[in-house]
């Protein structure tokens, strides 16, 4: 398929997971208002539906459709939308500016913030479940929430997101940095994808393919971001270039100079790519989100 | 069976229900080890355990067995606990202590008092959906999954405490404070019995007369908490006594009186174990969970 087929058919995706998600998440006339309001605030803040997408994107590269399974797909970007919240948060990075908007503790106070991720985090599991009261057969339903609940909690993004805690403004070395993205951001990547492949009914042999896939992806995903925080656009970026370093967070940059790691960068979705060599033009939105995650300017 | 056997029954259930929160938390040597320890902390700091007993004692009372299901059981118990950990925070409740120990974020910090949180509520929902892996169908654990995590959501504990949190320092309505008390703690109770009959494979008939068991203990638990406040012990309670007046939260006693209250706590035990006429001496753990809630000491 040609890139603005490719193009097209990701914006008709994107805007089926904001429909749903608009679906999903109670209105503000619901009791009691603050808090769904508050949700809906941090969730149609701008967030670009990746693990959604490649959610999507891995159940139809197995063959399977994104009717039954859409609130699944939903809950992914849920559990990322909380934990933004949760790090924006005074105690832990303290930023007041998220994709270029007062993040959910200015806007709503600290007490509600933290418990506006602590409802996008509830939601994401009771909408999972969903999938089993409409139509996904309840047996993958439970084997998609262990294989999400795993890659959210403390062996996956909140392990990373402590560590990343405990190694602000310390020197830490490259098995460390890898420890907090594979964690902090690639749990979740792997997890959107290997639950589509899973709810779209893929092989054994093709989950492992597609984890790889996802894997490289994830760490692409990371060292592109490290780069936009030292190259990129305040403006297109949404938030302040250069905060990394201010911060003293340990980078790819920092670690390997930019050139280096671009290249680590590229290395990583052509090998990415390259493990979708046997899954045919099925698989051409995945090979275009990693050729796009390598060219992203936010 | 009398009253002996009955307490006997408790502990047992009691000590099941810690032996497996031990074996299904990570160890503190597992990385990162300070997540692990401040979970572990918090989930053994003294609670009484009453949410996994009712469900288990409510799958008892319509036939189950406890095997397969002590995973949702202890589920609701780290869900529970993940609630205090971020009631205590200093944006939340403010509180120092809990069960007479200092709270997570006392001892380990703000943000990692809010990733615990986060941690023990993702692990509740792994947990869960892991009885489908261990016997019970597939169907049954996504029903629960759905009850529990509404029960946890905004329509439930944390819509009551968001109001909770807007009443602070305002004279609310009795309107208002049931909505608070029934949300905040009864939404829970009333989960963690309905999932118990639930697993249990209990009828829906049996699922509704438990239901209306598990609202009139929950309303009792709360005045019962409302009047400890006022004439309780603190050494025994754990927590400093007249905090709520100190607050200015709106209480039962404060609304009523305390000779009302009492006997508004001692009709909902009435109702609750008159629902269970018909269940027999397997629902004799119900009975003498509902009585010690008038009683109770702390």
């Amino acid at each position: 398929m040609n890139k603005e087929v490719l193009k097209r058919e990701i914006n008709d995706k994107v805007r089926l997971i904001d429909q749903a998600l608009d679906r999903y998440l109670p209105g503000e006339q619901v009791k009691p208002g603050t808090i769904h309001e508050a949700m809906r605030y941090s969730v149609f803040a701008g967030g670009k539906r990746l693990r959604p997408v490649l959610f999507l994107a891995s159940a139809e590269a197995v063959g399977g459709n994104s009717g039954a399974i859409l609130p699944a797909a939903c809950a992914l970007e849920l559990i990322h939308t909380y934990s933004l919240i949760h790090d924006d948060l005074p105690a832990m990075d303290n930023d007041d500016f998220r994709r270029g908007k007062p993040t959910s503790h200015k806007v709503y106070g600290e007490a509600i913030a933290v418990l506006t991720g602590d409802a996008l985090l509830t939601l994401a599991f009771d909408l999972i479940a969903g999938c089993g009261q409409a139509g996904v057969s309840p047996n993958v339903v439970v084997r998609t929430i262990k294989e999400i609940s795993g890659a959210a909690g403390t062996l996956g993004m909140i392990g990373g997101q402590v560590v990343d805690i405990q190694s602000e403004n310390r020197s830490i070395d490259k098995d460390v940095l890898d420890y907090i993205h594979s964690h902090k951001t690639g749990a979740l990547f792997r997890a959107s994808v290997r639950a589509g492949a899973l709810m779209g009914g893929g092989s054994d042999r093709q989950i492992d393919l597609l984890t790889e896939y996802a894997e490289n992806l994830g760490l692409a995903f990371q060292i592109t971001d490290d780069i936009l925080d030292v190259e990129g656009n305040t403006e297109k970026l949404g938030k302040t270039v250069g905060s990394d370093i201010r911060k003293k967070k340990c980078t790819y940059p920092a670690l390997y100079g930019l050139q280096e790691s671009k290249e680590l960068a590229r290395n990583c979705v052509d090998r990415a790519i390259l493990t979708l060599k046997n899954f045919g033009a099925k698989a051409d939105i995945l090979r275009y989100i990693a050729r796009y995650v390598l060219n992203r300017e936010n």
